[in-house]
Formats: structure tokens, sequence, C-alpha cells
């Protein structure tokens, strides 16, 4: 009897065109957002008051962006990366309409590009995944490139197809939600007073606080999305393996760095935009990550004179303050303690 | 002044036909269900979506079955288990109308027999409990039996009365939600195509992973669910017990199984029997839980072409893969990691 | 570039009179009622169930009367005690309206007083906290008072503001729901018989259990409140401080010893003030925290024949079970492992 378990799928199994619709369609519930808030401290105004989000032309108050993104991501793991060695990055990452509570997401990825390594063991398999409401409508799309096993290292090595990636997701490609409406919004409320224009590119922001990661956080973080990656979960095994250790799901610590990332940069109240990521160095339980972020961009939004863009590098480290803005030495290796360095385009009002 | 603490029931206070209305009935809410999916990660789509559940015929998804367990369980060991030296056994367990947050559960209990251990200081109660929607329909029946202590050894024996119970549910007994309409099934949403059909009496299934347990998880856990055991909470009096520590609540690790029961078993959706269960060993923090099935029955339901039961024992095991399908040995007696044996019955579509 | 990250407000910045609208309004949700009953464990028919509540005339459960005061009280942190060394006292706290699921808060302070410490390095702060509901309703009004350190020791001392607070809340402050209607109250449903008219002034009542606290769960708890206290998140840096370990935030005690009096004072539904508190001793991951209550006043109710009121002192001591009631010495030194002496006031039926 063939086996009923599920073993992921391996590098041999992937090529360009395939499509992949991911199981467990998940609503999202307050109970979701509530856990987000206790997982990870999250202040911005605009996920976590109901009348501040009225005050902006919604209806309510939709969850945090990461948490949407963790969900969309989640649903992936099983069928792309059970068998990975290594989650390399991501590009052209966009947010579109925001979830609320109720809403029920569904993911589906396409593999849109395959190259096997010299080694012969192992593949970079890219993929575009897309996560949609009950409606349909597209709540997160974005291309994340992973390092797989081959399931058999005689497989042959398939025709190399990398996809053309952008750098970062262009101006008019950003989502703004056609309700938002800035007249209104309350710089007591939101916990300061810099707007867009306040920012200057090229400016580095310390974040100041840190804050130790224990297994169970992350462990529920993981589950929460439900995301099934074995090397957050079994320390039987893990203590065994490379590290001695559970690893710890890198969007934790985008999402511990994005919530720190409030000191300093209050008003960017949505995120719109994943340009680019790479988790330099994994995490464990009992780490302190600190983060800071420096303004790349400063990107003016067609037809808006109310909201502007910033792109920021978001950067993380582990038992390592940032005040001294921890990246990569003399040479361009990233620094020990660097954990995160990640690309990212957030809204703020002008 | 009469003490206003409540010390729990000893022994000799269960009489058979006694009647227990327990405390603190709860409002379940979507909530309960997103703290159930970050301590288990379960994913069966039926517990997950609102839109796969409407799909089947339902409003809305319920709560997972065993969420549902642990609240109609946890209002009991106050009044049954708070002197308890071990619990025994399940048997009789049929769920009945699917709980949806915003429902209301009360959980009320029959003592259905008593006998006291040779020892003269412990004795055996078994309870049939009943919990009921605010509406008062039946969410779930069972029934257990527990070993409790006698307040005072001299206390005289009472009368020997046990209880004739079923070693299974019948396929009659079932409840089959009417609302079910499996004929819109997404097996690609689900996350396998395997059908009732597709099992065979005596398969056995190995579910792959396993998961470390924190100290915080399984406090948390026993807690959502009003459960207020002792032996769960307080390292500072375990420190000085048998284990030397906190002792993990039994029902915590039929989760975990059950969750992780989802590779190899994705159809079965819902839970509609328990037919027995013991817990074999304790767990404590650190231990990681592994699981294996074997298919016991095929059951077909009356009048249902579209959906089948499977009876299914599902073992955990800790520390210990279950590729090797661990249970007893060669004389009979649980192999030294096996943790839970559990029989319970599952619906799966056609 | 001035820095834009927030340091919080030093001694010499508080003056009387001075009013800090606070960031970060807050909608309340059912996750967040279902993350604290996780975390204490809280049985309360009340706050547990909306068909107990409705049978008391409200429209559904209202979150727990704690859970509202951390989420006020967090609000303040970031703008009141970054800096602070010492949270010193508790008074004059009045819960109002119910805040139910679906509620926003949001939080005003005004400093009433300022007194610098012979010391030169620090001084003393007096705050009025007033949080409210989205209709502006309040919800909760407490003053406290805390040490915070001065930015510039040269800093000029400011004349010493010391407010005339009152002692407890008197009878005719205590805010009655309205709809509050006691006559069809379910003594079975609320765990125990025991009325108003069952205590005695000067009883004592030990509350049986301990817990054990992990530090995942004050995490999530400070971090679910939004209370951005450094000390209780970041081991990188306490490893170096004072305790060489992370603080626990004093209100996740005051929560668990509420938690656990529940084992003796079932009936006390509903908290109505705040009368004093004091933070005796830090508390630290792996500490067990049990507690007592006494009786300190027998309160009759303006207008209310069904409903009463009683003064009471609730006691934590950590590592040290509370069947001696430990409180002070000979001396009126609190004894070694006494870590919160609390003093509120609760309503129970007649």
């Amino acid at each position: 009897m063939k086996s009923k378990t599920h073993a992921g799928n391996f590098f041999e199994d992937f090529y360009p065109g395939m499509v992949l619709t991911h199981a467990t369609p998940r609503t999202i519930t307050s109970g979701d957002q509530a856990l987000y808030t206790a997982l990870y401290g999250s202040r911005f105004a605009f996920s976590s008051s109901d009348e501040f989000a009225r005050s902006l032309g919604f209806d309510r108050a939709p969850i945090d962006d990461f948490l949407a993104f963790h969900i969309v991501f989640g649903k992936t793991v099983a069928d792309i990366s059970l068998n990975a060695v290594a989650n390399l990055g991501y590009a052209e990452g966009v947010f579109g309409v925001p979830l609320y509570p109720g809403d029920t997401v569904s993911t589906v990825s396409e593999v849109i590009g395959v190259k096997e390594n010299s080694n012969g063991k192992t593949g970079v398999v890219y993929v575009r995944s897309t996560g949609r409401n009950q409606r349909g409508d597209m709540v997160l799309e974005y291309v994340r490139w992973v390092m797989v096993r081959k399931r058999e290292v005689e497989a042959p090595a398939p025709e190399v197809t990398v996809p053309d990636l952008s750098g970062d997701v262009a101006a008019g490609s950003l989502s703004i939600p056609t309700e938002l409406n800035l007249t209104e919004y309350d710089y007591a409320l939101s916990g300061s007073a810099h707007r867009w224009g306040d920012y200057s590119v090229g400016e580095r922001i310390a974040h100041v606080d840190g804050v130790t990661i224990e297994e169970a956080e992350h462990q529920m973080a993981t589950r929460l999305y439900q995301n099934t990656a074995k090397v957050h979960f079994n320390q039987h095994t893990e203590s065994q393996g490379r590290f001695g250790r559970r690893l710890i799901y890198g969007g934790h610590i985008i999402s511990l760095a994005r919530a720190l990332s409030f000191n300093g940069m209050e008003n960017a109240f949505k995120v719109a935009a994943i340009n680019g990521g790479t988790h330099v160095a994994p995490t464990f339980a009992g780490d302190t990550i600190y983060a800071w972020s420096e303004v790349l961009e400063k990107i003016e939004l067609p037809e808006r004179e109310d909201v502007g863009a910033l792109r920021v590098r978001l950067v993380a480290a582990k038992n390592n303050g940032c005040e001294d803005f921890p990246l990569k030495d003399s040479e361009g290796r990233y620094q020990e303690n660097v954990v995160l360095d990640f690309d990212y385009t957030v809204l703020l009002p002008k």
C-alpha cells in the first residue's frame, strides 16, 4: 500500500509553470490578531483600533500586514520547503486588499524557476505565491526562492530557468487602499508627530529595545501560521542536528523587528511591499533581537497628496544593541550578529 | 467558621446516581480556536476555514472537536478528579452537535459506578459527563473513570457498582450532522485525495513529525480549558512530588497526536466518537511527541452514501519516532516510550 | 537630525496639570479574553459565559476587570514609567462601565503631583489615568505614583505637590452597572453558595493553589497589554542588571492572585474598586505564586438590596504556601516571600 503521508516535494518534482494549490484555507479571526499582539507587542494604531481604522476610512481594523504574510506563507511550506535546506530570498512582494477578521485566505503558488546546484544534491526553486481572500481578491503576492534537496542525486538536472526579478516594487505597483483617507489621522493616538516629510533618505534609526525569544513563543507563532517546517518544533531530532537546537522561523524575526520599529516609525501604519529580504543567520530561543532601520528611498505616490511611501531597510541583530547600526564588515560580509536584512516599503501620512 | 475553599470530593463522597452540575459555563470564541491552533497547529480544513465548512453545508467552521472535549472535560476536574491519583480510562464518548464560536457550554456529570480498592485508601469512580450548549443540545457525552483518594481510610467501603460499558460506540449511535453535504468537498484544499475507501483495516500510518512540549504551552492550554488540576501548574510542590516536575494534562497529548495525524489522515475531518483511551505514561515539558495510527474498523454509516467512519487507534510516543509503530512488548506491556493509546472514530468522505 | 525614537519622559518633564494623551487605542476582542483565560485560568462565570452574564441583565459577558486594567495601564507606560525605578502604589481606582469585546479603549493621564527625592537623582510622579471606551464612557480611573529618574541631576527640583489621596473608594463612588439584576444568579454554575452575607470582617481565606510562572507567559501577557517596559523583555540587558533576570510585570501577579482567589471567593463576580496596592517584591520566571485574602470591610451599597461589596486585602506570596497567611513580621516589615499587598473592592450577590 502506498504511503499516505506527505514527504513534501523534492527538487526534481518542481518545473516551471507547475501550479500548487496549497492545503488548508484559513479564516482569520480577532483571536489570531490577539495572539499576534501577545507574541510581538505591535503598537501601530491602524491594526490595534477599529476606531482609528474607521477614522482613516476603513470599516474596522485590518489584521497586521505581517500576520497576513505569515498565514499566506505558512500554507506553502508543506508543498515547497519541507525539504528545503535554506530559504534564500524574497522579491516582488505586494500587499493587496487588507485582510479583516472573518476573511478566509488561500494560497496558490506557481513555480517560476529551477536551477540545480553544481553539487548535484540540491537546487534552487523560485515560486510566486499568491494569497487571496474568499472573494478572490489578492491579499499578498510575493516571490521567494529556496534551496531544496533532490530526492535522488542521480536525477537529471532540469533546464535552468531563472526569473528576472525586480529589485524593488515600483510606486505604480503599490496597492493603496481606495478607502484610505488621512485627513483625520490623529498623531497623538498614533504615538508620534513624524510624517513622511520628516524622514530623509539615508536616515538611520536604532529602535532602542531588545526582546528575548522563548521556545514556547516561536512555536506558538509558527503553529498559528500553520507552518509545518520540522526544524522549528522537534528538539528530539534537532538535538542531533547542525545547531543542536530548534531553529526559529525567520518570519518570527521579521515580525519582532517590525514591532520594534514602532519606536521611531510610529506612523508607518501600513506595509505596502516587500522588495527583498535575507535571513542572514539563524536565531534560537534565548536570543535577544534588536532592530534598526534606514530610509532607502522616498516614494511619491501617483495621485495621492495625503500619503507617501518610504522604502526602508530593516535590519535585525541578536544579542547586540543597534545603536551602531550593525550590518556588514569592510569586505561586505554580514557582521556576526546580524540575522535579518529586509527591504520593504511602508506608507506614512504626508 | 467553615472553610470557604473547595478541597474537591473524595472517594466516599461519590455514590451511584449522584449528579454534579459543574461550575463555570464557558462561551467559546474564535479566540479559543486561535489559541488551539497556536498550541497544536491543527490543519484540518473543516475547523480552519469558514468557507470550507460552508462548502460542506455548515454556516461556519465549528471549533476543533478536541477543543470541545477539553472544555467539557475541564469543568469536571474541580468536582471529580481534584483528589484523583490517576485518570484510568474513557469509554462511550459521542460527539453531538458541533460547537461554534458564540456557543456556551456547561457540563453535568452523573456518577455511574464506585468500587473501593483493596488497599482501602482509594477507589474507582465512574462518571458519565455530558456537555451541552446554551440550547441544551448535547455537544459531547463520555464516561471516564478515575482513581480517587479517600478522605478517611476508615470510611466504610460502598457497595460495588461497576457500569457495563461498551468497548466501542456503535455506528447507529454516531451523530452525523444533518447539514453535512460532501458533494463539494475540495480534496486540494483539504490536503489529500485519500478518501474512506482508500484506507484498509490493519493499515498503519506513522505521522512523521515530532513536537517538543514547553511548560508555557501546556499550562496555557490547560488553563484555557479551565482545568484546575494542581499537578499541571505548581513546580513548587511538584518538585517534591513523585516526578519532581509538573505533569502535562493528558488531553494535551491527545490534541498533539490528533494534529500530527493530519499527515496521513487529512480527510478525517470530524471526530465522531471516543471508544476508549489510556494515558499510558506521564509526559513532561521537554518531551517530544510522535504519533501513529492504525485503522481498526471500517464503518458504513446508515443511510449515508457520501461519508464513512473509521475506527482508529491513535498512539503517541515520546522521544521515539513512530516509524516502527511502538505499542506493546511480547508480554503485552506497553513499551517504555508509549504515552497514549487512544481509540476513536473519525468521519471521512467516501 | 533630531532623534525620532522615544526615550520616555524623565522626572523634570512632568508638572502638575500636565495632560498626556497616550498612544495606541486598542479594540478589545474575544481573542484578548481567550488569551487572558489561558494566561490565568480565571473561572468567574460572569466573564466566562455570555449566558451567565445575560442572566444577570447584561447583553453578553464583559471582559475580565483586570484585563481592562492592564490594557488601560499598558498605554501609560511609554509616557510615564519608561524611566521609572519603581512603581510605588495605586489609589482611588474605580471601575466604570464594563468593557465588551468590540469596545475600543484609550487612556489619558493627568499629572497630579511631583516630589523630588532628597538624593536629587529621582522623584516621585503622581498621575491620575482614565481609560475610556469609544463612546467616552469611563471604564477605569486610578491614581498611581512612580519613582522616575531625572534626565539631568542638575535640573532644579520642582515645587513639591503631593495629592491628598483617599485610602479607599467610598461606597457612594462605586459604579454598580445599572443593568445588574441578581434575581436569577445561579450558585451551581458560579461554583459556590457563599454570598455576601456569608463573609465576615477579619475572615481570612487561603486560596489553596500555587501557579508557577514561565518567561513566555509573562512576556505574552505584558505584550498583550502593549506595555513596553524594557525590564520585562530583554534578558540580554537584564542579565547585566540588578537581578540578572527579566522582571515580571506586577500586574501579572495581580491577575494570578485574582484567579487563584476564585477558590473561596467564587461569587466575587466583579471588581468595583482598587483602594490601594503595593508590589512588595519582584517576581521572576520560575516563581510559584500563592494567594490569600482577608475581608477588611463589608460595604452596603446605596439603594441595592441584592448586591453588596467587600473590601478585601489580596496578598500574594511566592514559593510559599499561604495556609499561614504570610504578610508582615513583628516589626511591620513584609515577610520575605510576600510579593503583593493589594486592597480592592469586589461585588457579591446578597
